[in-house]
């Protein structure tokens, strides 16, 4: 605390992200990062950039970028908002298209982020139940709000909101926006993207850290009507010029040029999860079915800050969260078919011995 | 305009950055980028990061960057704080950094995102004329505020304020943060980072996008004391974790441990400043005293826009800015020794035609 800090910045209860440590032959499984490199095209893309035209800007508004995504999504490139990944696209969500005057909507068990933007640009909140099943109640969401953000697939549970409940909830609240968060969306969920075209009050954000696996590029994405992208479109032109550097522009127009690659990735994913979800449930695991490149699962027997614990002292880093309702859990990253079968294994081993 | 829009958004008069042009040929003098490239080293590391790590987030905290700037310039790592370009640290500064009940203090000739982030974080402003010669008046700066703010060398004249000056307006604010932005210091100037030790309310913030030919990668940097920094931090970490990527931390770190290759290119910049102004002068041309690398001229006979758009037909693009006391003067990029020749000829030409 410090005299010279702003008042509002005193009252800030920041964000805690995943660990990041620097511990050799860990099994990293905390951070929802996909266990394959990026397609051997991006890091391509990326080393012909590497030159002395680093000395220059990059394109402030990212055109070429915007217009690759555009033209994979269908949509037009003024529908298509940039930011030094999707969290930073949020915040400047959160500041310019959520009203301060009624409450933001989020389900009480998401993103852990969301308070936090709320706290930093004065919105208020209120957060609603999911039901025993970790499912989102779109009848819930129909009440004055000054916004509506859902992860989908939420995080982090895995579960995915059918686009007929999201339909429904965008119809509700034709006065306010309605943000979906698919930072997960690829594992299995559906997008919303193509339902922009219909709802003015829609915006759908997207990540390459997960499916494209760049979360050490940091790139994410808004789709949403031209109106609301140029809303956003002020805040970062009132924030940062230049928010996407040279290389981050160019890898990720790369990664939408390899589509196979893409599918692969995604698939294999995908198919690990089933065999994760199969090895967690034979060892008594309870586990929420996942759209995601993750699992969130409970053993009735098990503490989970205990099973978390343990499995540290094996090298295996997993999510806890210590948080009502959710503190028996544990969010695990689908890793590749060496690090899941480790996790298993240690889990069989830990649950032996306890 | 939307309906959607927060009603802050509506105020927003976004800042307009240096254009960007995509024309072949062009000798572009107008967004103060460096001549040369980056330093060998940082090509190389960027390099050795582009591989399947991409898959990983970065370090949040940049730890290893932090203790490179820190060790660099002689301070602890928590003195460091780090931004997606100086353009995201000062965003993270206004916000956090100066308080809404006083008028935020800067020159009325400076940076022109200043009012930008004042309006987008809803801080009033007072801003106080330079003398004459475009000279920074540091008695001016001692009335009640919520804060001062100057770029040191001044942008776009590219005059230095003294460092005792700068003492002067740091001791006469014990109250408010003062903070200097040094953009442009390593082409003549000379830093204000030793003070930082002395000064609890001093801030001071460096760009490796000028000096170490950095533009097209985003790195920024603060060095204040701890308590500042943790004051940025937790704006940062409320904002977006993670503002600066695997091959952006690799760069800017490799930048710092090529010291040669820096002094090379920044005494070759100062060396064709002086031959530009040189140049410029025989002319018939005022020049500013810079300290920069860019010089700040007007030709007593000739009007500053009609000169920038005869340049422009010749494909050369300087700086022009339509703002009362300056709409006549040419802010002019140091280029490399043919740029600045084109452009001398150039001008010459003009001139003799008109």
């Amino acid at each position: 605390m410090s005299r010279f800090w702003n008042p509002k910045i005193r009252e800030l209860e920041p964000y805690v992200p995943g660990e990041q440590p620097k511990m050799d032959n860990l099994v990293k499984l905390n951070t929802n990062e996909n266990p394959f490199g990026p397609s051997p095209r991006v890091l391509q893309a990326i080393s012909a950039e590497t030159n002395e035209q680093l000395r220059l800007y990059p394109d402030p508004e990212g055109v070429q970028l915007k217009k690759t995504i555009a033209d994979y999504h269908g949509v037009q490139p003024s529908e298509v908002f940039l930011g030094n990944g999707s969290d930073e696209v949020l915040a400047h969500i959160f500041q310019s298209l959520f009203q301060p005057d009624q409450p933001l909507l989020f389900p009480s068990i998401s993103y852990s982020f969301y308070p936090v933007y709320c706290r930093l640009y004065g919105l208020t909140t209120e957060t609603l139940d999911l039901d025993d099943d970790f499912a989102i109640r779109p009848e819930d969401y129909q009440r004055p709000n000054g916004g509506v953000i859902l992860p989908n697939p939420n995080a982090p549970t895995g579960r995915f909101l059918g686009l007929k409940d999201i339909r429904r909830i965008v119809e509700a609240n034709p006065e306010t926006v309605v943000v979906i968060d698919e930072a997960y969306v690829d594992f299995g969920g559906e997008s919303s993207i193509p339902m922009v075209k219909e709802y003015p009050n829609l915006v759908v954000v997207q990540t390459l850290s997960k499916s494209r696996s760049l979360a050490g590029l940091r790139v994410g994405f808004a789709i949403a009507n031209e109106a609301l992208i140029e809303g956003l479109e002020r805040v970062k032109n009132s924030f940062n010029s230049y928010p996407m550097d040279r290389l981050a522009l160019a890898g990720a127009i790369a990664s939408f040029e390899d589509e196979d690659y893409f599918q692969r990735c995604r698939q294999s994913v995908i198919g690990q999860r089933d065999k994760v979800t199969e090895g967690l449930e034979s060892l008594g695991f309870e586990v929420v079915p996942s759209a995601a490149n993750f699992v969130f699962t409970r053993h009735p027997d098990h503490s989970g800050a205990e099973l978390a614990r343990q499995l540290r002292e094996r090298s295996i880093i997993v999510r806890h969260f210590n948080k009502p309702r959710i503190d028996n859990h544990l969010r695990i990253t689908i890793g590749n078919s060496n690090q899941n079968q480790a996790l298993l294994d240690a889990l069989e081993d830990i649950l032996k011995q306890g």
